[in-house]
């Protein structure tokens, strides 16, 4: 069994020597520099760890997990010209090193090159492998669509807000999973109990990522503490708070949250205790550790030896417990 | 053997008939949009023509057909943002019908819905298909991103010119051809035949396309005359008028072309006393000619009764004479 590390390693390499460029190397350069910032490399790690529970020989899955990283940065690349983002990573974003026009072309290259790498794939079950992330890739565009929506909206719903995130971020991990196990050489019903995990682990993974935008530590979560609030973006928290607030609380959230006149400490400040009295942080962990127990379940049905399963469980635990 | 007729007939109704939206709408509606709008259909009848040369089951060719069709619908829409283009056939543009970013993200879902078509392909050479298609796809962006590039160039030699037309607009048909023939189980000589067939093709239609902005009829063309003048655009004309104007001549394209004081008419219609003093309509007419025979020798190898290859030859005349 490979270890996370080796994994993350494995998959930096890979990237490093594919031979993505050619000319016109303006348009290839946003995308080698795209891969180069790096990141996790959650999805490609995903795509690993989920083949080698059922085979040793993980280098057949390379390239299926190559494609699923080089699409997650095509959806950040062209998600940071929709929501005008001017730094990812610390690094500027491609539209602001380059320009709009060089962000919406590489990045439908980038696209195209997700699936050359998808492509190598020696999978006998290539179609079912092309299927699952086609379908996957459809259905993150329809998150970010709603996602957008939610900004102009004055109300969602936990119910909507869930299938949200489901869209925009559980189920690429649950497909990179799913493609990992496919190419291992699982049956499907294991296949789609990794599905199931990896989408529970999605939820949690993103309900994390709202609580460390207002409770995090901006030392460790490296961006600034509220952006959310600020934004007046209906996460998990705001979503809940708005639907625990008594009439005089959600009033004077819905006003402040509204009135540009108000500094963004006052803003982070108000809302911050609103959400303290209301107990928001211990109902998002709540709710976090309830889709991370959903998700065991599901793991745990996979017909592997549970040895098998530790370093997928440590990814997760990883995912679900991180400071930033 | 179909008729033109019949398969333009029948990718419209495949396209009204396939179901493409569901929610967001608001993601889906623009795709429809596009799609609805038409256009000749070129590249869909293209890969059913080249099927019926080797099979009567053209049903086989439906998917890729549509699946090629959506992708350079695709194209066109997200060009259009680049190119701040505010009508499409008449219409106007989804980024001017809606807004940027449901330009950029509809945009990303359709292409994915062309690999969706192609994914429904039942040949077992599906992995041939693809390969040929996503490679094709990469070569349409690299083609954009010279055209984009030869716009701030104040020099383009007439080699990197029919290179990008190649790049932007003729491997599409070429591989429209070739997707075709290989569906229709045509042998790989035959299949590489077309390939180059259609890229002759190509590469005739945009240099009549060129020509008819300078010489073609309002009335039919369908847009003013003279767009590519007034927006300095390096077609093949004025490469070629570049190439062999005196000094002076030269020196006087190069002023006004740059001068953002002088009116519309007097650019056109100087520029075209210059064109018309140096034959640049001959010269382009006989490098279509030049093509066009290039692509017929091409087609002429391919091992298959001349009877049978009529339509092809018919649709490729109509699209190199074309006057709109």
């Amino acid at each position: 069994m490979y270890h996370i590390k080796e994994l993350q390693e494995k998959v930096n390499h890979s990237i490093a020597k594919s031979e993505i460029g050619r000319e016109p190397f303006s348009l290839y350069a946003p995308i080698t520099y795209t891969l180069s910032v790096g990141g996790k490399r959650i999805r490609p790690v995903l795509v690993l760890l989920s083949c080698n529970l059922f085979s040793d020989d993980i280098d057949q899955a390379v390239d299926a997990a190559i494609g699923l990283e080089i699409f997650h940065n095509f959806t950040l690349l062209h998600d940071d010209i929709m929501d005008k983002a001017d730094v990812r990573r610390g690094n500027p974003t491609v539209h602001k090193k380059w320009n709009e026009n060089t962000a919406i072309l590489s990045g439908d290259a980038m696209f195209i090159k997700a699936y050359d790498f998808l492509l190598n794939c020696k999978s006998a079950k290539l179609h079912q492998i092309l299927t699952v992330f086609n379908n996957t890739a459809l259905e993150v565009c329809e998150g970010q669509q709603y996602d957008m929506e939610f900004e102009t909206r004055n109300h969602v719903s936990e119910t909507e807000y869930i299938r949200m995130i489901e869209l925009k971020t559980s189920v690429l991990l649950a497909a990179a999973l799913k493609i990992g196990a496919i190419i291992g050489g699982a049956s499907d019903t294991d296949t789609n109990l990794l599905y199931e995990f990896g989408k529970y682990i999605g939820l949690a993974f993103q309900l994390q990522d709202d609580l460390l935008d207002v409770y995090g530590d901006s030392r460790v979560f490296g961006k600034e503490i509220g952006g959310d609030i600020v934004a007046n973006k209906k996460t998990f928290l705001l979503i809940k708070a708005k639907e625990l607030a008594n009439e005089l609380d959600r009033k004077q959230m819905e006003v402040l949250l509204n009135d540009k006149t108000k500094s963004r400490e006052e803003k982070i400040n108000t809302i911050t205790l609103i959400y303290n009295k209301l107990t928001i942080k211990e109902i998002t962990q709540q709710k976090i550790q309830e889709f991370h127990q959903k998700a065991m379940a599901y793991l745990n049905e996979v017909s592997i030896a549970s040895e098998r399963k530790t370093e997928l469980i440590n990814l997760a635990e990883t995912l679900i417990q991180r400071k930033k």
